[in-house]
């Protein structure tokens, strides 16, 4: 399973539009309170006591570690969010929360999240089933170890009602850029909807959506199965896919000229600005991974793509700098990072 | 005398911001009909007449041809106009009008514009006296073979009266991005309308101003002396490249940021983009021009952009094609001359 910021297939196929693909389990401690009503103290006990468990199992050949939120500053902790490596539930309870990751960062047992346990795989490109059986691996393990809250009826119980039952929520975040220029995504909202799915932004929950990226997901959990999860969620990723690319074809068939205008512009402009605000790069950046996704940007990967989608946050580029930086400066070193990074090879 | 197109002082100097200083002198022959009551068939012979009593005089180490307009098609006659080699009105008057020129395109001698003869010097940079002296002289060697209608009060005659007594248009281009920017140029075109001087857009007369280039010039030909004339336009010109530099200074402490970006992406979209349209390139050209000026550019040259400001004309590319291009096809084919005119060294 491939780390989706450094270790992208950057061979060009049909898949190249789907960025990542991501599950999520949770999981709750029988007989212990919710971690909303936990005050910080047990909340850090209920994290060693999952720690014990987690690393009294064998895991072959896998490093893990265990980070401790409380111990870091706010700005290195949304660094891990930027990454998708963590919610950004799990950074407002950084008073007591903490996650054990994989050294390819593609594990990530998040604890005292919504839940006492989110259990998180995520991978590059279109790659749900593997990705799930990674994620259901883990559950298994640590089953044996701890105690879930469950219910015959119910299935596994989660803070939130909407995650009863399965405690899945599986997503995939695609590229979408054409279908967003022609307004289609909307109408694809409702769509998904009426058959219980939701679309969001780069961030998840209540984010916007930036730079063309939206992450499907599932919004039912209870009265499937997993498998049925899985496979509809699929299904309404390939029709998706399906759409952007007859959309692709279309534009580039009748407006040649300004597509590739489009893109090699804002190649440009992100190889020679030197102040770049967040938003204007996200939607840059989609328009050159839309080049490289045609095949008409040669000399730029996917790696660098993803790699600068987790570099050039805010949290990113503070993190390595010593004194708090103004957003101006922010723009300026964010402009820096983008082009040392698109420098021409 | 040097051509402002082709053989630009690539020093970065205080006279940068002067692209070019233009002299021109209109005179008539006595006794014959003003060019607009002319038709083509005497129109022609007057051309003769001029080359004539132009070929018979002695011209050291110089090289001249006639390029006769009535032997070309409108495209061709629009580059010479496009290079300030020759006015608009010559163009419109190409059944019956003719231009004698050197090798190294400075001197041109106009015959059938608006006058039977303008006299024209151009060369680069801020050289009004040089290139006054060069016009004078060969006004003097035609003087001596064809009989100028001449009254000893008003002194030349002319078409217009405008152009009456000395005939003399005294003119400087520059490049004022600065001041326009800050909407500076108003005020500054009230203020020399009233001391006797004009400023005009790149193409000269009735031309919108187009790339931050404006051309100053005299407008009262009558009772001064050419010597005057050209001191006042100097004075005037030092004075708005004086106000110039102070803008700059003060834009460029109050936002350096902004500044080195503005420039930057305005070079980047010039080396990506597969579309530009005429007026977006100017305005992206006068940018990197200001670059260059500063010293923040180091890679293109003046050369190279004066060569760009005759290169991307419609006419100039047209010129090179076989078949009739449509705006869109101009576009392109400009963008490419621009993307490899200002490839990276």
């Amino acid at each position: 399973m491939k780390n989706w910021i450094y270790s992208v297939n950057d061979e060009n196929n049909e898949n190249n539009i789907v960025i990542s693909s991501r599950i999520r389990l949770a999981r709750n401690i029988e007989g212990i309170a919710f971690p909303h009503r936990l005050d910080s103290k047990d909340g850090k006990s209920i994290v060693k006591d999952v720690e014990k468990a987690f690393y009294n199992t064998e895991y072959p050949n896998e490093n893990f570690k265990t980070i401790y939120l409380w111990e870091n500053d706010l700005i290195k902790n949304r660094v891990f969010f930027d990454k998708h490596l963590i919610s950004y539930k799990l950074v407002s309870n950084m008073d007591k929360s903490a996650f054990i990751v994989n050294d390819d960062e593609t594990i990530s047992i998040m604890i005292n999240e919504e839940d006492h346990l989110r259990i998180q795989a995520i991978s590059a490109g279109l790659n749900l089933k593997e990705t799930f059986d990674v994620a259901n691996k883990f559950d298994d393990l640590l089953e044996e170890k701890v105690d879930y809250a469950f219910d015959e009826q119910l299935g596994y119980l989660t803070a939130c009602p909407t995650n009863l039952g399965t405690g899945l929520r599986a997503s995939v975040m695609l590229h979408l850029p054409i279908l967003s220029m022609q307004n289609e995504m909307d109408k694809i909202f409702n769509t998904v909807s009426k058959i219980g799915m939701t679309i969001r932004g780069l961030y998840g929950e209540g984010s916007k959506v930036q730079g063309n990226l939206y992450q499907i997901s599932n919004q039912i959990t209870l009265g499937l199965e997993e498998e049925e999860i899985l496979n509809n969620l699929l299904a309404v990723v390939k029709q998706i896919i399906n759409q952007e690319y007859i959309s692709r074809e279309k534009v580039v068939n009748k407006y040649s000229y300004e597509f590739k205008d489009k893109i090699f512009r804002s190649l440009g402009l992100l190889r020679s600005a030197y102040l770049l605000q967040m938003e204007e790069t996200l939607g840059l950046l989609s328009n050159v991974r839309l080049g490289v996704e045609m095949g008409i940007i040669k000399d730029v990967t996917f790696s660098t793509l993803n790699q600068l989608l987790v570099d050039i946050s805010d949290a990113s580029i503070q993190l390595e700098i010593d004194k708090e930086l103004s957003s101006k400066e922010l723009a300026y070193r964010r402009a820096e990072i983008v082009r040392n990074k698109l420098q021409m090879s």
